[in-house]
């Protein structure tokens, strides 16, 4: 629970293991003491920037939905614990995006100030910082994202406006306890986007489909140590599936597939024909050829994994457990044929670590605030 | 333990099950006072074929790995409790795989005579009735099918010559306590296969694919109430994913990938140009296409989710949980365009049930007898 006290013994835990991992930081005993002294006086402690960065990268090791981990020790770690007003944050969330950057992207997180036990926190109302707006139709379709309905009718009820297109980049609902609610448009700067082409199908041009550079996620809370932050939003790169095999092709999302068929002239008169496979497969050469003609960095589902099974010889070497979550961790499309599909993996909770809790789910899904 | 005498709960629990679910059956009571009284002069009791057909009904509706579950009704069970000798084993499972058929596939099961407490029992080494033999060449490659390397030089022990080819159908290894290990040859009209081609590519039939139309796994225990059959093979019908995604595409397994995107012509000089998932789509095409054609049923991984999808809707109709294990049911290519991908499951264990033994295991991969 985010609202109440520091446990001692997990704080005790994190900074052994910090301190275990980063000789350079000295012996642990001497820093344990402050920590237990400042517990006890105030429920809570301060991290160090040291530990504020090692622990942000042992939530991402620990995230055992993430094929991403090989690279954990390179996460770049904002500190921005002393911001306070909605302006602040917004313009620290648009420098996040500049230096993840919209061609070679990094790995970035930025920490916001920790939860206070028992008072109201900071907090981002949306699931990604970049997101695509959808919108109900009159007929019972959709425009846009149909994930992002609900959300969008909530930040159309602050106020904006959506050009009801398929590629609207959704606001930033920043929430602060000083002054509630506050709808921010992201500049045009913090947002890279790659128009998606075909590299054989001319006619794929002419969607006109397009997705963002940066995945990123801005809701989940960041455990370190017994302390919450509940605003850290963090980045990677994306893997083509994300977006090729999930966000353009779930029934409930873009559901591209049948357009793809249709374009492709493939018999849909049963499923034998393997048309949603075959669909499927262009979808996703389209999206990892665009964004690499682009010169922004992306991954394929093999590589991904190839370099995941190479995370977990690392772990193994460094006598670390890896939690990690099978059916998240075997990607949508082709999973057979990726080396992670072939074994099983243990999965347990390890902090530090990335939450998603129930509420800011709720928020991200546009329902009303409840009352407390 | 298969070894050990029949537990009484369990045999309870089954019978309850099996006579409420069956009213014709009549009252249970009467049965139970039977039972108990047979286990407990025994140390076993035997089923009536009525209990014998549910049970093993029961264990299908189980399988939590297994997708095709819809049919469970379905299942024909034939009683094989008599069989004692080698020859007789032999000629049943040959009857087997008549019954099956090798056209409009049957779901099939065989139950030989329960393991007595204490007693050997006979077996069959295999891990299906069908599979084809491999062989490790000189230059460390292999022909036929890798999984099967170490079983066939086992069968080569006893004196079977193999052709040598890629698909050599293996013979039967039937052990009995008094007969010891007897090899049989399966005759041809127990064996229906198809030859691969392709809807499209010419080439295709020129690689000399073929596939055994009837999947029977031969080697796991069926346990009912508390009795064990270690001799109880099954077959239903392939989902083309199987022979498509594994079998023929695990590197492990027959590796064609490769092969296959030379024959296309594709890009393999990186893994974005998803060639490998390309040359899996038409692999399972062919296969699909080329069973379709020569009127052998088979399902695809599409329509086998939806099947999936409608027993999950059935079985909450009926108050019953249905144990899945999600990384087996979701279909180990375009995993995330079917509608088993996006929910979870309850994984547990509920008898009846098939397990695999580790001694049985060990048998199908050619180990040599432990010592007891
Ligand atoms: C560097 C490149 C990265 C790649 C290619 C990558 C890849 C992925 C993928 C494919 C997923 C599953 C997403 C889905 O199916 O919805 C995932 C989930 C996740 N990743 Fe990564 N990731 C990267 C970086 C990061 C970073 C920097 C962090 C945190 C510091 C992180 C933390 C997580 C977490 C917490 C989840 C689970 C999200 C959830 O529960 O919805 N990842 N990642
Ligand atoms: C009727 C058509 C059937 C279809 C399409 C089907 C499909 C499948 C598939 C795709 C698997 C996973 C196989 C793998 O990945 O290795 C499986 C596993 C399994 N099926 Fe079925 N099945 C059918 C009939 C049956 C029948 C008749 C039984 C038993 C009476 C059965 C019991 C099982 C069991 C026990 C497993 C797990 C095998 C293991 O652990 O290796 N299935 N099934």
């Amino acid at each position: 629970d985010p609202g109440s006290p520091v446990d001692p013994a997990e704080a005790e835990d994190f900074l052994r293991r910090c301190y275990v991992e980063n000789p350079r930081l000295g012996p642990v005993e001497p820093r344990l003491a402050i920590v237990r002294a400042q517990i006890a006086a105030t429920g809570t402690y301060v991290h160090t920037t040291d530990e504020l960065t090692h622990g942000a990268k042992m939530a991402w090791r620990n995230a055992s939905r993430c094929i991403g981990r090989l690279y954990w020790r390179s996460l770049m770690v904002l500190d921005r614990r002393r911001a306070r007003t909605a302006d602040e944050i917004y313009s620290l969330l648009v420098q996040h995006l500049q230096t993840a950057g919209g061609g070679q992207i990094r790995p970035v997180i930025s920490v916001f100030a920790p939860a206070q036990p028992g008072r109201p926190h900071a907090r981002v109302w949306n699931e990604q910082l970049i997101r695509y707006a959808g919108y109900r139709t009159e007929d019972g379709g959709a425009v846009g994202d149909p994930r992002q309905i609900d959300f969008t009718t909530a930040v159309r009820g602050f106020g904006w406006q959506g050009k009801e297109e398929a590629f609207d980049v959704l606001p930033l609902i920043i929430e602060t306890p000083a002054e509630g609610v506050r709808v921010y448009e992201l500049p045009e700067r913090a947002i890279r986007e790659v128009p998606l082409r075909h590299p054989e199908f001319g006619w794929f041009a002419e969607l006109g489909l397009r997705w963002h550079a940066v995945p990123a996620i801005a809701n989940m809370r960041l455990t370190i140590g017994g302390v919450h932050y509940p605003l850290a939003p963090f980045n990677g790169w994306y893997m083509g599936s994300e977006i090729g095999a999930r966000n353009l092709a779930d029934v409930d999302r873009y559901d591209l597939l049948p357009l793809m068929a249709a374009r492709m002239g493939l018999d849909t008169s049963r499923e034998s024909t393997l048309w949603r496979d075959r669909a499927l497969v262009e979808l996703n050469r389209a999206v990892l050829h665009s964004f690499e003609r682009d010169g922004v960095k992306m991954s394929d589902h093999h590589t991904e994994s190839q370099r995941f099974i190479t995370h977990l010889r690392n772990e193994e070497k460094a006598g670390r457990a890896v939690p990690a979550d099978w059916s998240w961790i075997v990607p949508p499309i082709s999973g057979g044929i990726t080396p992670v599909f072939h074994r099983y993996y243990d999965e347990f909770d390890q902090r530090p670590a990335f939450y998603l809790d129930a509420e800011a789910a709720e928020l991200a899904r546009g329902c009303p605030r409840r009352t407390r």
